[in-house]
């Protein structure tokens, strides 16, 4: 058996649901985290004989999640996420190396009816939430004892443009039949994620919800506001601003779907059915285009897998 | 064979994804549904001997919900499915019976950066949007020749009370083991349809539009002010503040999973973990409660099917 | 308040992942089901007043699923959903009426290396499972103190005929382009409930796993041998071989997408791609004809609800 | 703009779904495919200026996919995907790396009934399949024009022992609440990658077919007939038995979730529930242990990326 090594490895419990409260007064507020533990260390022995001395059970890190957040409170997920990597590799000797990745689910407030009140003592309804339900926010940390390495994204936000994109003058082989198109919908749903060049050694942090809505909101302003030949030039001037505005991140990487909408061929009744008189469109499903690249800031190393945004 | 009869059957074409775009200069709006079509009428022989003479193509369906969309516009999902339903019993002779189930999803626009055209011509961008992402629209139609019923709905709504929930005085039996709560998070995931009283004879149908967004207004503020003793209690005053603000409105029924958020137990860590003091839970999957109920008009007939809000 | 009245209710803890595992010696057996459990009654006071006087807590419910599971052992779906239904309406004075709904996954032995035994003391491995991974066989037991309704049917079964299929002489409106085929894929996922004439007072009940085993053959075998005209020829005479062969059975009801496999037109590039030849297709998502049909033995009543077989 | 460097990007159509019949006489037989192609090459331009002149268009990359189906037929994944690959990558100027993900889905025949054929002129149905329904097979085919990397696997394959499987002795911290467990079900869905030493460039390819085969018999075998002292132990034999059986393999990686069956605790209605009596589990489904890992012939380099295998 000594004919075949351990290669790259590592354990834990993966997706606590773990839901955080805060009252400040009548007003409450919500963290709503999928926290995911990955451990590697040295788990030679437990690999090649079961014997477990130095694997520390998943329903620990389980535990550990929760009453963490009840211990530290939930400042963002990356700051929890630091925490509890720092933890495990710092407190468990056998543990060299942490990796924690979390999705965090936004919530708003319901607006509640005037003077509406109908319960004794309360003035306003500041507990009552509704899920926001749009894009699910993303943060992994890895940990090795040294630096910390922080990649911040999100996934499952679909947007869309009605027009200012065109797809031409590309390239043709015999198996080529697509038609140019001067007036085309363009649509995706972007998984992103962004790499801060914070190392965790440094002692100032990034403001992490900060820097997420920053770049949230750049990468959504570059999709609506470039007139695109291509994804991928919308996908590159995403990655563009985004570096442009936000000095604590180097490297970002989009995968991103070109989600089809056909205009339908009316013609066989009658009816033209041309986009610049307001079109009607086949959204379909599969099969489907999809863009992926990786944008660096100059001299900066591209660290972020390939596979990470694996649809 | 004659000892075998043919009983309730529909079909049609199922999930037309129709995305219908208006252009108002160079303000555009979008109308993103996924439209089903379910036909019945003379069509025994189709079952019996395979003989499709009676028998619409399916995918003449789909033909006709895209260039309805075109020929008519998308005012609403309900305006859009009566124009549907009309057309398939008025103009088909053997189709005596059309259901149009209709999804609708919600986009909002994206907001662009300050004076921040980056093409030539244009001062703002009013053809960019992102999905909202929160819950689905539903719509369904059903006209056998004479009048017309019209249902709507939503679904996959979460809304989520950190207080104001308890739960105690319940029965017991030998197998109960809960403890009483008087401070517990209430959650839940909204499914509803509600039936208008519109019966497409009379000829001032419901501005659908506004009816749905009081409906939905006055569930959601109900959810948030109700002091709950149970989900049941939350619910039907959900349904009695609904046909309290809306005339137009006779029956409803929910289905809300009771989405658990248990306290976790962190005493084995000297840990206290209070509602009071802002505690941590733990979102559970499953098993999930699920309350379901129709809430009528007084003398109203209860029409919504128990099946149609299946989990 | 009094101007509104609760319509049709129930409530309970719905999908209870249960698993029994029975030792016969070494070897093992397994049941790996999917409980829900609706109760109705006396529940007026808990929607108005918030009182959980009359109601049974659904984690009792839970509980109850669980503790019978090992008391009684699940001999079937059926039986086991009987036991519970019975429990909940005979021995809860405020509960009328039950409806547990069941899945069960299949599971199938993993086949061991020859001599393989690697530990000591065992000759064969009969402790270890392979999840089938086919249909999911589902059981609905409706009991309200008198007579029991057993529903039983599966769903997610997909099958495909690569010829034996036609579809040609159907109607054509202005909106009709789809052309005749003589030779196409009929493939299609089955969801079918079917009805049981047992009673539940009549002391002979059915063998639920022969009689399941039954019908999914004869619905297979007819799908197979059935040379179609349209997918509703086929779902009927899937009905007919069903209630031919069963006699338990007095009513079944299908619903069956038709999963469209279109032959992809390879002519642009000088490529013939004729069925007769062994053709390429393409199988596309959405949108799909959807056939839905109830069989009834002549004489019986139609009490399989339309909705139960909601896509 | 020159500040902002183009990383790793790639770009292609993904998710064709391709279905291949061939017919040998009355006897047919179906490949039912996934396809996603993903291409890099000189690709600067149509990120920075949006110039497609480099783009090969992913409808293009569509219409090969199919026509390469009819052209070579689809012998197997591997074979297919290396077909395209190379195709890509040889003939089209701008492009320097294919990468081919392929997912396929099995079938097996319906059984029909004794003598049944009840059309003229057939003796058997052989055409007719019901989908397997258990594990995705699945292959990806990278070529940059020199060697060809092959990964096959597979995902989603349930697999439990009800015995055999112990957790003790394990490391313990503050958050430690586990109790040891000597007769636990182990359970897990595997997903798997392996790694091929073949380089496209020896002519003797591996026999793709049969290679899968051995690798999954000899995983599950290993599942079945290791007493488990840890997940971790068991997923390490699985590679070992590969790789020691399968000596075209140098490389193989396992993503395993312990899916966890927790016994219930009966104790407060006076049942026991050991697992030597045959005990009743709750199988929960978040949060789960996941365990990963690659084994590695001695002195093979460590290829798969640790990222593959995302859940």
């Amino acid at each position: 058996m000594t004919r075949f090594v351990l290669g790259q490895n590592q354990y834990g419990k993966a997706e606590n649901r773990v839901v955080k409260v805060t009252r400040d007064g009548d007003t409450h507020h919500i963290k709503d985290l999928n926290v995911s533990v990955a451990l590697s260390g040295d788990m030679e022995e437990v690999h090649r004989s079961g014997s477990n001395a130095n694997v520390l059970p998943t329903d620990t890190t389980k535990n550990t999640v929760f009453a963490f957040a009840k211990e530290h409170g939930i400042d963002s997920a990356e700051d929890f996420g630091i925490k509890l990597a720092r933890h495990f590799v710092d407190d468990t000797a056998p543990i060299h190396r942490a990796r924690i990745r979390i999705e965090e689910y936004s919530w708003e407030r319901i607006e509640t009816s005037k003077g509406g009140a109908r319960f004794v003592g309360a003035d306003e309804i500041a507990h009552s939430f509704v899920r926001k339900g749009q894009e699910t926010r993303l943060a992994q940390i890895t940990y090795d004892g040294h630096g910390i390495q922080v990649l911040s994204g999100f996934k499952d936000l679909t947007v869309l443009n009605t027009t200012n994109s065109e797809f031409w003058g590309f390239l043709k082989d015999k198996y080529t039949t697509l038609q140019e198109d001067y007036d085309r919908i363009l649509a995706t749903t972007v998984s992103t994620w962004w790499r801060h060049n914070w190392d965790g050694i440094d002692s100032h942090a990034p403001d992490w919800d900060r820097s997420y809505a920053g770049v949230r909101k750049h990468a959504l302003q570059a999709f609506a506001e470039t007139y695109s030949y291509s994804l991928q030039q919308t996908l590159f001037e995403m990655g563009v601003r985004v570096l442009n505005s936000r000095d604590e991140v180097d490297e970002i990487r989009f995968s991103m779907p070109n989600k089809h909408h056909f205009r339908s061929d009316l013609s066989p009744f009658g009816i033209e059915n041309e986009a610049k008189d307001g079109a009607v469109y086949y959204a379909a499903d599969r099969p489907y285009g999809l863009i992926e690249a990786t944008i660096l800031r100059d001299g900066a190393e591209q660290l972020i897998p390939v596979d990470m945004t694996n649809l």
